[in-house]
């Protein structure tokens, strides 16, 4: 039974993982992109603007991937640990040009290899 | 360390929480979808329109939502289980007038209480 939220090492743990994930996206440093996710054939990520199944085809989508305007504001960020092996982490954010707002939300799970994502989705909201 | 993956006894149960939870949706059952919603400030959601931080927020959007048009179609749906207390859940939806295509993401945790929602991100697909 996973009780105990946000222990403090994990959570820092996460956070600065989250942070370099951030600085990676950014600078579109695909290699280290997809060091971070799980490889597995149903490691998931909903993007924008596809549906991705497996770390083949994420792998695939960042490597056509258009490396000009990944800059990003986030506006709010919240990561979130249960134990020592499971973590939500969530941000939004705006990017210039867009009226719309970001949210980008990941699924982390620590294994043997380290922490890795597992599923993430990444959506603009809706105006209303 | 989680190494476990899809372990069909956890596998099933949340394969089985998942169909209670979608049967409450469409029925718009607010008791029953406040009920699988982790009762903490930091349980997230985003939602097609809107941003959502902690139980009561997403239960105040529960309380005035429109409750017409919640049927969906589900058109694809992937649950994967780590551990014996940790889950994803991921579909991709299609809803009658509605041109684009939906995905819902949850991560689960199992509390003492049961299996929680402890963050939900649900957004439409932009068209290319």
């Amino acid at each position: 039974m996973i009780a105990q939220v946000n222990l403090p090492d994990v959570l820092a743990e996460l956070e600065a993982i989250f942070d370099r994930y951030e600085c990676a996206l950014v600078n579109n440093d695909v290699d280290r992109l997809n060091a971070l996710f799980w490889r597995s054939t149903i490691t998931l990520r909903y993007g924008v603007g596809e549906n991705l199944y497996g770390f083949d085809a994420i792998a695939d989508f960042r490597a056509r991937r258009r490396p000009q305007g990944l800059e990003r504001t986030i506006r709010r960020r919240l990561v979130t640990t249960f134990g020592r092996d499971v973590a939500v982490t969530n941000i939004e954010f705006e990017r210039d040009g867009v009226d719309r707002i970001g949210r980008q939300s990941q699924t982390w799970v620590r294994f043997p290899e380290g922490w890795r994502i597992v599923a993430a989705h990444v959506s603009w909201m809706d105006t209303p």
